[in-house]
């Protein structure tokens, strides 16, 4: 996606100098600043600090974190090392779990010697093969808001609500819930995005929004608290949310406060769409339990609480809450305390959102429903390995 | 309620100086700053900026600006003008109207010479009966709390989720959803709160979890959006909310997010409770309607529209939504921009909660149910007036 009218990936290796390159998310959108990530140590608190986030994206730095560190040693000691250090720095997103077992899978069957060339083929082939999938879930996507905007007046926006960043910065190119929006805009559709700020990180006002305008797109940011009543009052024609954890029955972990949009929506008929890759599929949750449900009556199990017990929802530093990071009126980036001393606040970063709540999941091969029957039969392959 | 030990109301007559002091509380949690009034534009400007704020006390500061503007100048044409200044402020809570009205009507039947020092004991008056009213709310609450406590744990917290303030500093003194909290703490019930920020103003972070911390209540703040994951991982015994104006059918309109906390209470079977002082019942909205369903099958009507069409919900300055303000490093309140330049936002206030959702209402006269019939039992004269 374009940065002040120049083309961007979040992640890429420079070629001349051999070192990785990300834009660190902690400073948009008031300041655009490309780190070099040159050992592994600066991966695992890349990926920690948030300076990279979004279930895709760590997977893509996961991947050339390996990379970068079987250049130092490639061992079979020094690459289960990495996978496990990689591994350690989020706990929920799915994907970092899978690139880092398919790096390690491919590695480990090497000599030793081959390794650290083929990892960074290996880790340049998963941001190649992420951009096309998040190019084919825009295209299929894109069907939903044509869809809607064919139901509204001449001139008139579709509404879409989206919550978190689930844009290019949290992918290596497009996004997932955004790309269906990219796509549109591309194809002259008129659309209108309201942005969850998504307190604590507020990932929507900083990022979502900044993406959003510099490619030019019409949106409002909104507090977290708005969502429901923009629903209730008819302003919503659609949510679009990304997922960081999707299990076999669709049920749909991602950035707190997912869940409650999720509710709104089911209560005022607003198509709740999420979109994701099918690397976020965790195809070890869910999959038995629903599967009996379709032998007798196809329906979901109502809040199926397998995912809440196999999930694990990271709780990171209340110290997000309690403080704020803008800027100040004399253009310096500045953290404000929100909470009278002595207040202590509760952290949790993901939510889950049953898959009853969810319309549709949009994914690399197409729409299906939020059921294991009809992942299975979009994935045969996946959901019985 | 206490500050740093001493007693405060939120709003008192300084007999000395014949000022009215209140408690700016756009400083709160890091300056507390007591403000004199001394003109109808102080009163006028205090309600707008939100240097006060909650239903029960806009209505009451409305009480005592018209006294004081009375003092100035008391013909009927002064008396008309001072109502609708006031009146213009805040079109959302109800209090407003209410207090106004109650002024009037009392005020406009006197001889210009009476008004000033009746209307004085008016708003004494009505800030005594503020008290009465939300001790009553307050000793009628801490039964479901009470209730709560006996099926857990010994020691175990009752955990109380509460949306915004509805604390001593949204009322002359008490609260209407604290309140319950307040009398359940004095009796020696042990309750544990989980304090909504309530973006965009905050006032959870800044005014309840301060007024909790000052009375020595075990809180933590949350995000907005941490609610729903908290009641669907067995976290939150109840929910407890204020209202602005509640319709004659029990629909409960409050701050934004309200409606969201409750989808999320239904969905898990939290008890979802509003306190509200009887002042806050819009009689004039929801009655007919509900009334005919009462006659069928005593069911409420699904989403009433009315509420929606009848209450007009504030629009707020986007640049609520934009900027922040909080404590910096150095110690100073200090706003900071948390969208990208050339981000709009929208900021409705207010949302709308369908009665179907609420549980329970906590009035002074005891609790009811959310409806028409339980509403017009409990406030016969009201109801029919």
């Amino acid at each position: 996606m374009r940065v002040n009218g120049a083309h961007y990936r979040s992640i890429w290796l420079d070629d001349s100098t051999g070192l990785v390159h990300i834009i660190d998310q902690t400073r948009l959108p008031f300041e655009f600043e490309v780190v070099p990530l040159a050992a592994l140590e600066a991966f695992t608190t890349a990926i920690h600090t948030m300076q990279v986030r979004g279930a895709p994206l760590i997977g893509a730095t996961a991947a050339y974190g390996i990379a970068v560190s079987m250049r130092e040693a490639s061992s079979d000691t020094a690459l289960v090392a990495a996978c496990e250090t990689l591994y350690a720095t989020r706990p929920t997103a799915v994907n970092l779990r899978w690139a880092i077992e398919w790096m390690y899978q491919q590695l480990a069957a090497l000599p030793e010697a081959a390794r650290a060339a083929r990892a960074f083929e290996l880790a340049e082939a998963l941001c190649t093969q992420d951009i096309a999938t998040n190019q084919a879930i825009g295209a299929y996507g894109k069907g939903l808001i044509e869809a809607a905007a064919a139901s509204k007046g001449a001139g008139e926006p579709v509404n879409i609500l989206t919550h978190c960043n689930a844009g290019w910065l949290a992918t290596v190119d497009w996004g997932t819930a955004l790309a269906p929006i990219y796509k549109a805009h591309e194809a002259g559709i008129a659309v209108q995005v309201w942005v969850d700020e998504t307190r604590p990180r507020n990932q929507g006002a900083s990022l979502t929004a900044w993406e959003l305008g510099q490619q030019g797109i019409a949106h409002h940011v909104i507090a977290d608290n708005a969502g429901g009543h923009l629903m209730q009052t008819d302003q919503v024609d659609l949510c679009l949310v990304g997922s960081d954890r999707t299990t076999a029955s669709g049920d749909v972990c991602n950035k707190i406060g997912t869940y409650l949009k999720a509710l709104a929506a089911f209560d005022n008929h607003v198509p709740f769409c999420v979109a994701l890759p099918s690397s976020t599929i965790d195809w070890r949750i869910g999959g038995a339990e629903a599967s009996n449900e379709d032998q007798t009556e196809g329906e979901q199990p109502a809040n199926p609480s397998s995912s809440h017990s196999e999930i694990p929802i990271e709780s990171r530093d209340p110290r997000e809450v309690t403080h704020l990071q803008g800027l100040d009126d004399r253009g310096q980036l500045r953290s404000v305390q929100l909470v009278p001393d002595g207040s202590p606040a509760l952290n949790p970063a993901f939510d889950i959102t049953p898959a009853k709540y969810v319309t549709t999941l949009i994914t690399e091969r197409g729409l299906c429903a939020a059921n294991s029957k009809a992942l299975r039969e979009l994935f045969p392959a996946s959901s019985t390995a």
